[in-house]
């Protein structure tokens, strides 16, 4: 490129490292575009991923292109980023250098930005019967599965095994596993019954399974109960204040009942990225790194962590955490990239202002037409919460090309009851078939 | 369902079992609308495929599900089908019974079109070094291993390395072989040049190989000529006459030359599916079934064989074969379906008109604004075969959905000059990461 060595022929200049490019470190580099610096973005994937809807890739109502945008892209007209492939392999806090599978960073600012996991409370296994959502292909899995639990159960000739097939249990009451089991039921009431032959996909049974004492734990309590009610009147069968203790495939075990569930999916508990472990400093249980009222790190003014990864107190009196939300990630690395760039600019260490989270409100869908919404002293749900939801997300979609792309299959799905992107891919290779197909001709059956 | 049982209630109306649903299985089944038949569309995907546009997924530009629709969907409408999701095993040709992995079916006909695979001539090891392009999973492979080469080559250092990487080798010079090697290069020259640092990804070498004298071989020798110039203008080598000997991990021999490059396709050759075996006739060189006049197996004449699977000749007085593209798949669908249409309401087996293909034309597109075109007597290229190639192409997808998105996107594309779907999935999972990043202060690493 005519300017190769952008980064390298100026050492003089300071160098920042930004580790994972999800809402947080997006914003903490765009934050910074107008700074004389090197900034190295690093992503072990080459796409920021848009998660508040990923749950409609999961469920066929989107494709994984329509809310991923290339990292390079995003970047391409700042100059003073350029964006790295790659994974860290460590940290070396002493000597201010991240170490990555392929390279290592020397850096005067880290940025680190890596997000949340799932965690399965110890039960790593449960994974392979439960996968969670955090990923493109982990939303190209589910969607997978979902659609195969139909196709197996139109083949499926022994009433209990078909009703299994046709049993979808999601852990966690939190948007994810509320939006999730809403789509999944919406798919099989309302987008396929009329393809399947054999299979009634109306008569297909939804559980969302939730720990605490009521769905989305962090929204205003009336707007939990509606959530519930709405969900209820869709079909879908809400298990509070139950936690699961066993998952086997084709069983999920809570206390003392089970339920024959086919497909299973995990939206109960999310852990910090490792990442957090490389610091060598203390954690919280959920695998944070408790940080200082600038974000960041105690003992180390250089290095921030924002986003999922950080637990930061809200300094609203309340003691709270600010919450694993879009909101927050992009409001951290937003502060943070300011932060440095004013210092890069000369003003002292001791002017940092503190975090100050602005809670914009939360949102969540139901099924086809209902969402809740809490906007300030406003909470409100139906069609209008739905229809608000719709537009606050497609504007907060990184490309003009996505939004376009999202809308418009929001429109045909809605008017065409279809979900466009039904597509089973992945899984078994065809090449992996036992072995080709044989002429059975010399088979003793009866010949007509 | 209301009509569940539709099927298996009715033992007595004809069953007609159609394996795969390309062009010309789904072609035979609509040509059965009005059968009063027992139709089972049996294919062991759940999407019906538009092949001809699979490459601009492959190259980033589409997303899969803009070129697949899902089978059910099709024929939702269609009540006289089932469609199951399943694979062949065998065919009992005497009992008149079809086997598959978790079925068996019955039939009075059978429509056998499940299409062609790629074929390593005997080299089945090179398909893991240049793996061919014929389903979502493999254009996705394919996306995949051209966007990392990008993101290797701005990682490396040492220039030979990065030369290997940014080498591309396309093995065909036929219309899959040509638009993936013209798209190659036009990511490489104007989408991407601008999202890295390191590298000039205009320099990026790509070659087209060719055994035969020229390419598009089924085209008039005047439009191979305009193609080849076309590609060597976008900086295409274009070698013919030429066959790959070896392949391995980043090196390809011709005869005594090699090429070491870091991405090699496979768009030379096709056989087709093994599924031909299981009639237990002979087959041609390509592992085509040599069908009757009217597409039928000699011997069975409730066996028909369509599409790729089929060594049908043309009756055109040439010898030449029906050639395997969608036009052909298409016509041998309908006259098949349209056969047996007739026979189900009492036309004698001794009236079935023989096959004649209709040559409607082949087109093929050349990079960002150039086609090629035969249609009838005329031949040309340039801007307007390239539009002309957009608009037939788009016509010709199975669902309004897919046209209005495909249409809206090459648009989009083709202004921003952007390839909207530059998603790196699959491949490692991130859950593979050998070993959780790790704090390093202690290592004997000088402190600043």
């Amino acid at each position: 490129m005519p300017d190769s060595g952008d980064s390298s022929s100026r050492p003089s200049r300071p160098r920042v490292v930004i580790v994972g490019c999800g809402f947080a470190g997006m914003q903490a580099a765009r934050a910074l575009r107008k700074a004389d610096a090197d900034i190295t973005v690093v992503d072990r994937r080459n796409h920021h991923l848009f998660q508040p809807l990923l749950y409609q890739v999961a469920t066929a109502g989107l494709s994984p292109a329509d809310i991923a945008s290339p990292i390079r892209r995003i970047f391409r007209g700042q100059r003073n980023v350029r964006v790295l492939l790659d994974e860290v392999t460590g940290i070396d806090t002493g000597a201010r250098t991240v170490h990555l599978d392929h390279d290592r960073l020397d850096y005067d600012y880290l940025v680190l930005a890596a997000g949340a996991t799932h965690s399965y409370f110890g039960h790593d296994d449960w994974q392979a019967v439960a996968p969670g959502l955090k990923t493109i292909d982990d939303a190209t899995e589910i969607r997978r599965r979902i659609l195969l639990a139909f196709e197996r159960a139109e083949h499926e000739d022994s009433e209990p095994a078909r009703r299994t097939e046709l049993t979808f249990v999601v852990v966690g009451g939190g948007p994810t596993g509320v939006e999730l089991a809403g789509a999944i039921k919406e798919i099989a009431a309302q987008t396929i019954p009329r393809d399947f032959r054999a299979i009634d996909t109306r008569t297909t049974r939804v559980v969302l399974i939730e720990g605490g004492d009521r769905l989305l734990g962090s929204f205003d309590p009336s707007l939990s109960a509606r959530a519930k009610r709405d969900l209820e009147k869709l079909g879908i069968e809400v298990i509070l204040n139950t936690y699961v203790t066993d998952l086997k495939p084709g069983i999920v075990t809570m206390d003392e009942d089970t339920i024959r569930a086919g497909n299973v999916f995990w939206a109960a508990g999310v852990q910090a990225s490792p990442l957090a472990e490389a610091l060598g400093v203390e954690l919280d249980d959920l695998g944070r790194v408790p940080v200082e009222p600038d974000l960041s790190v105690p003992g180390f003014p250089e290095i921030f962590v924002v986003g999922d990864m950080a637990a930061a107190k809200q300094r609203n009196g309340s003691g709270d955490l600010v919450p694993g939300v879009a909101q927050g990630a992009l409001q951290g690395g937003e502060h943070v990239g300011r932060i440095i760039a004013r210092e890069l600019n000369g003003t002292p260490r001791s002017d940092r202002p503190p975090f100050r989270y602005k809670d914009k409100g939360s949102m969540a869908t139901i099924g086809r037409a209902r969402a809740v919404a809490e906007i300030g002293r406003f909470k409100f749900g139906g069609f209008f919460a739905w229809v608000l939801w719709g537009l606050i997300h497609v504007m907060f979609l990184v490309e003009f090309r996505n939004r376009v792309l999202v809308m418009l299959q929001w429109v045909w799905n809605w008017f065409a009851f279809s979900r466009g992107a039904r597509l089973i891919t992945g899984g078994r290779e065809p090449t992996d078939s036992p072995a080709p197909p044989r002429a059975l001709k010399e088979q003793p059956e009866p010949a007509e």
